[in-house]
């Protein structure tokens, strides 16, 4: 599956609800998490309903907001209305899609990805501006290519410059972008095992985010990859970048190359 | 082949007939069978007319209305006006493209899909909402790939989450839904051997679906695979996950290794 | 490439040229090539300017009118007005783009498809409807996997029965039509080998045409495929059906396994 | 990814800024790059905001102005408003994005692309008329397969003739095509070494160029492709073609098959 049209701009085809969550800016968090799910579920990341992807609102007046897709939902079937809005500081749920009026959710009842604790914690340990989780299948098969390693490897692609070199600032005991990642240098994303329900997670998670500061990412072996930026394009082109490292990955362990240049 | 384009919701253009099997509502089954198909062509699962789908009107008036694809025609380019209809009860054929103006068919002499018998199988045996009928390359590969065995199986990757957990109902003798299925559950899908005429697939279909109560899908060897739910969304979500575990597991034997974890 | 858009019929955007060539009508064979062209760009058929197509006005007023689109063009970019048309009695050229108002075609010097005459060889030996050549990658491989065969072959698989059942009727010495192809059948494609010129395929192609009196397709060695029908709906659905068979094939071919069932 | 959608042209949505490197004509060098970027990240030739493309305005009023696409920016999601235009003569910068009106561009500062020294070399040294450069996954496979190699070669397929036959004229030491490539011709492209930074690729290009007066491309190991032509459409085809023989020949190459029939 793949290729989102272009030929024209989605439009936020907004009813006139009494909702400060709900913009007819494209930009604003709830039409971009439907659009960005458009583009993933045509790159086969997101079908089957799997995966999602959580904005925080950044650029807002309250950067604290975060808004995350419901569970269980078509993700390239995501209207504006059905996110959960949820405030950072003490995770108070502020917006629900329950209280829509019932003929735009015919009485569905959501439920919050169950991403929100992993998601979450992207936000509070790394101050990500947005979190997108995918099944993408090159995330798979390299959790099962490298099926005995906790860690994934790949060096001197030139595609590994769009990452980030990030670094703990030891003055604020923040990790904090210092620009890209070079040529040469080894990209290194950690590999999790996967948990019966994905809050399980939480721990592990949030362990390899500790163990690993240069990371921006984090493998879920036979499950998928979590993907984190600064903002929701950074966070997008990271995963991007990610994914065609992933699969360059397979095509070369398959063809009996390492991946990594001696 | 691959992505459907969603950048404007497919419009119902149906031509002002007085036909009470048609509606501009796009959720109507008639015009949800169009829409369905683009996207199955796209995703190279009904090119060269093969495939099929059928929906129950189970939110109509009269639930027990079935909307069936004719046979032999390009399923992308599907009008609404070209359905076939019958009434469950005693299957009853309630309207039939032939009858349509000329203008419209251009006197095309329309049958319905060679798998009604089959689609009818998953509404009394299952209580199915709708159908869905591809040649999926994976689903053939894997049929080939297990060519001695009669069963395809994979267990431990999160995509199974999105299939549903069914039971049965010893009071009322019938399949339930009890929730989804877990992430480290065996998917066993059972595979049938394929006949010259599609109707004569009819019995082996319904003693596979009456020995694997847990099923909500088979596989026909050489040929694709049959997928059912509880509505068309269901089904939708189903199919795409099953297609995505497919996928992956030719991936997988290819490299070399189980599908099923010990 | 692939994934067609299919959210609007693509519109036949004709200058008001004085040209009966020229029509509003979406299946008037000028506005169809380029549909399909667009098509099998998308499939990674015709790419680089390769392939080409031709349709017969089968149910226009000269049903001899052939309409070829240029050589050496963009094909996904084609416009109706780019056509040459011939007369398949005498083979007269009828209608040249040169001639086309300069704003139009900015004084290009076109040439007719460089597969010409192997499309009216489909045209006066099987009274085709449509020719289509693609330089499907499916096909080049199975002429290269089956390197040293003059066919290629292919046994039980349900997309089979896609493909026509033809037989020389003995009484009109005329192939023709007698019903599809069933899922037993062995079906058969002969493979010729290329040449420098395309225009030298032509003895080749009539002679594989002559003694496959079964075939709706030759395949060209190192080179891609020829595929027609009675119509262009047809030789499209013929064509679509045959390269799911080879992409299938090459994949059996890569796993081990023979692509006719002993 | 994939499959751009055809079904309306993109429009150039121009601000009525008053800037002559600006224009509502499709065919301006702005438009066009911003076009062919998204039908280049629909192929995952552009995506995570690697790859680029410059075009020279060869048929406007001053042919010298080459317009750039600035760096690390989505490839995608390009505006018009966000080139770089140079003057070929003294290389002199005439528009940098960075002065667009801050609405447009959100004060985001614009460098040119890492590409353009390398872009420059091509307009030199062979008078191109634009310039494309990709991180297709089948050209870096291609250098890796050929990792022992300085040479990438093929021979023998059709596509081959898609690419120009060029010539040293001794009397005016120029490149010139002089025809197109033949279906027995030999097709040898450069492969260079990466470096740590894009511009210190342009020494081993600029020797690659002189030392392969036959090339239209350059392949750089673990990288990329870097194609150019006499105008930006003859520029997409070869490099259209370029990639299906490099897809191919990973293809041939991972079935133990030689790409140059001896």
């Amino acid at each position: 599956m793949s290729a989102p049209c272009h030929c024209s701009a989605p439009k936020a085809n907004i009813p006139a609800l009494d909702d400060k969550y709900l913009s007819d800016d494209p930009a604003h968090p709830a039409n971009l998490i439907c659009e960005l799910c458009r583009l993933f579920y045509d790159n086969n990341w997101v079908t089957g309903t799997g995966g999602g992807i959580s904005i925080r609102d950044v650029k807002g007046e309250n950067p604290n907001l975060v808004y995350i897709a419901p569970s269980g939902i078509q993700k390239e079937r995501l209207q504006p209305w059905e996110m959960f809005v949820v405030d950072l500081n003490g995770e108070k749920l502020l917006r629900t899609p329950n209280e829509c009026p019932q003929e735009l959710t015919k009485s569905y009842k959501y439920k919050p990805s169950a991403c929100t604790p992993l998601f979450m914690s992207c936000y509070t340990m790394r101050e990500a501006g947005a979190c997108i989780h995918t099944h993408s299948q090159s995330a798979v098969m390299c959790t099962l290519l490298w099926g005995d390693k906790v860690e994934f490897e790949i060096s001197h692609i030139e595609q590994i410059k769009a990452l980030p070199q990030l670094k703990l600032n030891e003055s604020t005991s923040k990790i904090e972008k210092v620009g890209s990642m070079q040529y040469y240098d080894k990209l290194v994303i950690p590999i999790i095992e996967n948990t019966p329900h994905e809050e399980d997670l939480t721990d592990s998670l949030q362990e390899a985010i500790r163990n690993y500061p240069g990371t921006t990412a984090v493998l879920v072996r036979r499950h998928g990859i979590y993907v984190w930026g600064e903002d929701v394009w950074k966070a997008k082109v990271y995963n991007e970048a990610l994914d065609y490292l992933l699969e360059l990955a397979v095509k070369m362990k398959t063809a009996g190359m390492d991946t990594v240049r001696k």
